[in-house]
């Protein structure tokens, strides 16, 4: 599974054994990062990114992988995260295989790959891997963390399981829960790769790999990534020109909606592991910040800021044409943040492009997230 | 397929050759209808039903079949749209499998089921139908022809391509075209469909039948119809009992909304031919009204009720939290209808089921219905 893995990534061996929070524990296990920047004498100034379900550690550009990142546009000398400031980690999740030991990685105690043999894996697992890591690099406490998408529910585990650990927060498109819209889309997302006959419980291999289930996942998943008013802006009805269209077939590629989905679906099939996608995406249905707080998602909230001695600052931006973690939820951190003592600046965006609008609308990311860091 | 037939289903032969307005004809077709209370002697009391993809055209008890039909409480005697004043008749739709001729129906040309030998099917093929069967029953004017759903695209094209054959509509949940986001989903329900290898490019059977992709497409449709509000109220993060449960599989059932998905899709895979799906589904994508208006759906919504004289009335029922035709499409149809000249109600509901809340939210719809009938 190598060929997922961005070169100029680095590797940080877990302590060992490494216990996941559902049961197991993990042996030799190891977390893909990379950084930016330079840590300051006083170890004050790092910045962790904590990423959404798909991505790697490679957020931008660097010296030994010059090809751009997927934040590329927010991070470097001089952008929203100024590297020339800031020492940034960005940590590639446990699970995944985009480099950090999950599904795919190879089993210690037998020599094959984990597959379904994986240990559950949780957000919390991910958020004390990071934290591990973090403290392996000889950060005791972040300038800031920051957690998109999946990350923003990360980086929530990580502040409530790490006191002390961060002294801000910018948490992004996040929530404190999934609600069951979102955890039926990725049931479905999910039930399309187990369908795959060529899933075989998790036995394929690269020449028997569950491609159709993967198309229809990752095509589910962009469907709820962006939104239905960008689309009518960027597609309307406008078909494919004749030589784009697949013959005569009335049930073949005909609308540039249909074609934007099959590029993104041709993207990512190969790009990513089957069984890390199941086991990520399951972590995000589980996740409930309530467990901290006696049931209470809005009490584990307050708990947090510890009166504002603990996390002092948090920006918290959501976008209205979010579906799938929709604006409600990123309201909620906002309130249960400052409620518990933290100044907390609420960004609502109006950003077309829905989840993923972190990934593209920077003119409008970029200007809060500078604002707020130049703050701290 | 005659399975799927409800018992007290009626046909009508429909003229042929029946000419298909993207080309090719259907010889010795017809249509399944059933009818519900008595034509006056003027034949001035007949309502129209033109139903959403799925239904059948037993929309409600009768003599013939006392099963409940899909809109029972809104039709029947003293309900809604009261069977002692109306003579109301429901269609199959050209092209369904509920006892219309359709995709899964034998071509008289070769013996075999048609399957994709069928002409494409449009909108209008289905409003064309509908329209010769009313004639067929003797009404040359409709009292008032209902859409729901896909049926609001046929109610437009069967008071388009008919003048003077209705004075009244109610559309409900309809549009003039379906936006990008729409058609991204249902080509989603199409190619899961047609990428289950028992699909097999049409000729499935009874035995070898793609159950895995009518599943995935059922369920897609079923998150698409209903709404993140109502689900959040209805199953929260509910747990299913550990008896219920798939053992201790990570990846099954365990939430209650993913069991409520799975409960929708057994109830429907067998119920419902394929291939009629793919042909249904995909005539909602093709449809545009604004080929009426030379190019503007505006100006096609206007000529409708030809100042009044020809569509006096129509009622619009859109519902805020529908995402698959969202309201501002009916407040579209609304305020072209009127704009046309015709006396429009437009009543925006705030049921919290979306597009199917018309099927199920009878408390809000039914006094509107009625009210409108009511001033007829």
């Amino acid at each position: 599974m190598t060929e997922f893995i961005p070169p100029g990534t680095r590797w940080f061996a877990l302590p060992s054994p490494f216990s996941m929070k559902r049961g197991g524990a993990l042996h030799g296990a190891h977390l893909a990062f990379e950084t930016w920047g330079t840590l300051d004498a006083a170890r004050s100034n790092a910045i962790l990114i904590l990423t959404g379900l798909s991505p790697s550690a490679h957020a931008a550009a660097s010296v030994d992988n010059p090809e751009a990142g997927w934040w590329e546009a927010m991070l470097g000398p001089g952008k929203p995260i100024d590297t020339d400031r800031w020492f940034v980690i960005c940590a590639n999740s446990l699970g995944s295989c985009k480099g950090s030991t999950g599904s795919a990685s190879v089993d210690p105690a037998s020599g094959d790959s984990y597959r379904l043999r994986f240990p559950d894996l949780s957000i919390e697992d991910i958020a004390n891997a990071a934290h591990a890591l973090v403290q392996g690099l000889g950060v005791q406490r972040l300038a800031c963390v920051f957690g998109c998408s999946m990350g923003g529910l990360s980086a929530l585990a990580y502040a409530t399981l790490h006191p002390g650990g961060t002294r801000a927060m910018v948490n992004i498109s996040g929530a404190v829960q999934s609600l069951p819209f979102s955890i039926a889309i990725r049931s479905l997302q999910r039930e399309a790769i187990r369908l795959d006959p060529k899933w075989n419980e998790g036995r394929y291999d690269d020449v028997a790999y569950p491609e159709s289930g993967m198309r229809m996942a990752r095509k589910l998943g962009v469907i709820t990534y962006r939104s239905s008013l960008e689309w009518s802006g960027r597609f309307g009805r406008v078909r494919l020109d004749s030589e784009r269209r697949e013959g005569e077939d009335p049930f073949g590629l005909e609308f540039q909606v249909e074609s934007y989905l099959e590029g993104h679906a041709r993207r990512f099939v190969r790009q990513f592991d089957p069984n890390c996608y199941l086991y990520l995406s399951r972590c995000m249905d589980w996740f409930d910040l309530a467990e901290y707080g006696h049931g209470d998602a809005d009490a584990a909230l307050r708990a947090i800021p510890r009166g504002g001695q603990d996390l002092a600052r948090a920006l918290v931006i959501g976008v209205e044409t979010d579906i799938l973690f929709p604006l409600q939820q990123q309201e909620q951190i906002a309130d249960g943040l400052r409620a518990g003592g933290a100044d907390v600046t609420f960004a609502p965006l109006p950003s077309p492009q829905g989840h993923d609008a972190f990934l593209v609308d920077i003119a409008r990311f970029g200007p809060v997230v500078a604002a707020f860091l130049a703050g701290l």
